[in-house]
């Protein structure tokens, strides 16, 4: 064991220091790649992270490191893009990993679980408190190395034929929700039901499900559920900062020049933060127009965020229990978020509390509710 | 008036479009630039932005794309930094806007001012909102162009002698403060003082000030004024989301290549980005220990937050009404800010709440206080 181990870490080092570095690297070769994304341009702010991170890495080599960004299912659809990354039919992908949590649940992670940070707590996880490395380290099984790709911010909880107020409302609730979420709604009591995003309208509009969760305002708005499931719950707990990856096949990531690899580096810290920004930007007035055609914001309850909780910490509980990579990640993560919010709840989270309850006042508008 | 407009305009279009485009974009020239910090290397979190600007620069463009970062002093000082990008003695410095608040208030914006946004609003406004295209179009009389350079997140209130309850606790409070903060503590009571950050120490320790602000916990810790000055207030209602800016002498931008504008472009973000995630992942354990070496964490009371947004928006009315530019700017990113907060009070700040609230039950560890 030890000794494949050296060998492995041995050639991989190897790889990366003799390929990448003397001939290649001085150089500023023509490359071409194709950029499967996992998601629909419909997703028009998830799918546009592609053609920025396209963009520029093309401005920045004067046209020569070229990657053409395709929508899911052009060239592989989402399922498949993960084997299609690690097999080398596409030199890259864009999409979260949680996506593959039916592969691995440590794949998760990656993304977001249930509980666990908001964005910029992540970003910091990644890019300081050393979540990136490991991600690599392990998702080096797949073949692939990764780097961030962008964050949608807390997501919303989804939409709703009645309101649901305690964990009770939840039970037996055909609930539109995949992968780890789906395993706590399930412990709640609710049933998870996966069904593509065009189908979710005519399940809900005839009753096949009672509700059905998206992405946000401004995504969600484009689905029309205000008519149809009008109670609008937040926060999407599950998904209090899901963070997008752009996954690079290990040997086309190695085989780069440097200077290519500090482009890549550099284009998808760029478009990871546009697209928090266009969330950002774009969900207010979303917001406002979902409220105009009838959306009824409504807070989940206290009763029903805790019961989340802690159907949440005894699943982490019993993946961990048989999957080392994922105890591994999980614990990482968790004892960083704990600390990110011994101090966030100290002056950001109280300069926005002061914010929210003077909004009225500054800008003379109504509340949402 | 109307013609030196067009003459201006029709002048630094010329420029932009003949000599950035034809012959220098194709080729890849050796340049070397010298990047002027406004700030000492003491504080590592900010003027290593520079430095990792610098570094991703020059990664992206095989070493021929040399900035050369200066700690505040080395070249110029922090008070002649602005001049010295103007006038081109270096190409570029890295500060905020609201350093130069004494030549015009307008510039505090682009940085932040009391009572505005958090950072990822304040990225949104600049990304996406059009902040940024304001921004550059009102700094082009200083003979510069701006990028985002990082941001601290929300600040700390400062350090204080004695507890401060009530408004009437602030009358006659000398409170080491700045710029637009410093006139809205003035009305509320208090008498600003202004002492470079070597000299609060001992201002503090003998009593000749009351009070003194610095950053946050990572940087404030090495201060030491827990010891003197143990009430350690917060949020700093002054600096929801410092933003500090790359500033590029504008001829020397408009010489770039192409590809090297694009390289430029990314590295701000990415090493704005990192600035911000490294804040976020230090401040966490700075807290603790200061908390340990005898900080007493103090929210500030409704009563003083509130005193402090009235005003706040009092002396930006009075600014407004005799400053255009500022008028502008400021009423801009007001009516981004108070559309941001009406989606934010929603699944981002809910998702907050909960996880502060639970952070104790999840992680063991006690409360900061």
């Amino acid at each position: 064991m030890k000794r494949r181990q050296f060998l492995k870490a041995g050639s991989v080092g190897l790889a990366a220091g003799t390929v990448a570095a003397p001939a290649i690297a001085q150089s500023s070769p023509e490359i071409k790649w194709r950029l499967s994304s996992t998601f629909p341009k419909s997703l028009d702010t998830l799918f546009g992270a592609s053609e920025s991170f396209a963009k520029f890495c093309s401005e920045m080599t004067d046209g020569k490191f070229q990657i053409q960004p395709f929508a899911a299912g052009e060239i592989v659809g989402m399922p498949q893009a993960l084997d299609a990354v690690s097999n080398g039919t596409v030199e890259m992908i864009h999409g979260p990993g949680y996506y593959y949590v039916g592969r691995d649940p440590a794949l998760a992670i990656m993304a977001d679980i249930p509980f666990m940070m908001n964005a910029r707590q992540r970003n910091a996880w990644l890019m300081i408190g050393g979540g990136l490395d490991l991600v690599n380290e392990y998702v080096s099984q797949f073949n692939v190395y990764t780097l961030p790709g962008g964050n949608t911010g807390t997501q919303m909880g989804g939409w709703f034929r009645k309101e649901v107020k305690t964990v009770a409302d939840l039970q037996g609730l055909k609930f539109r929700i995949a992968g780890l979420a789906g395993q706590v709604l399930a412990k709640m009591g609710a049933v998870p039901q996966q069904i593509p995003g065009g189908d979710i309208y005519p399940a809900l509009e005839r009753g096949t499900i009672d509700a059905a969760e998206w992405v946000g305002p401004y995504d969600d708005e484009k689905l029309g559920f205000a008519k149809i499931a009008p109670f609008y719950y937040y926060p999407g707990f599950w998904e209090g900062a899901p963070g997008v990856s752009f996954w690079f096949n290990k040997a086309k990531w190695d085989e780069l020049p440097k200077t290519y690899k500090a482009v890549a580096n550099s284009a998808a810290y760029h478009a990871g933060m546009e697209m928090t920004a266009k969330y950002d930007a774009r969900n207010p007035a979303a917001l406002r127009r979902l409220v105009a055609a009838g959306a009824q914001l409504r807070p989940f309850s206290q009763e029903i965020l805790e019961a989340g909780f802690k159907a949440s910490n005894e699943l982490y509980d019993e993946i961990s229990a048989k999957n080392a990579a994922f105890k591994k990640l999980y614990e990482h993560c968790r004892a960083f978020r704990n600390e990110e919010y011994l101090w966030w709840q100290v002056a950001e989270y109280t300069f926005d509390n002061f914010m929210i309850r003077s909004r009225v006042s500054a800008s003379g508008a109504p509340a949402p509710r």
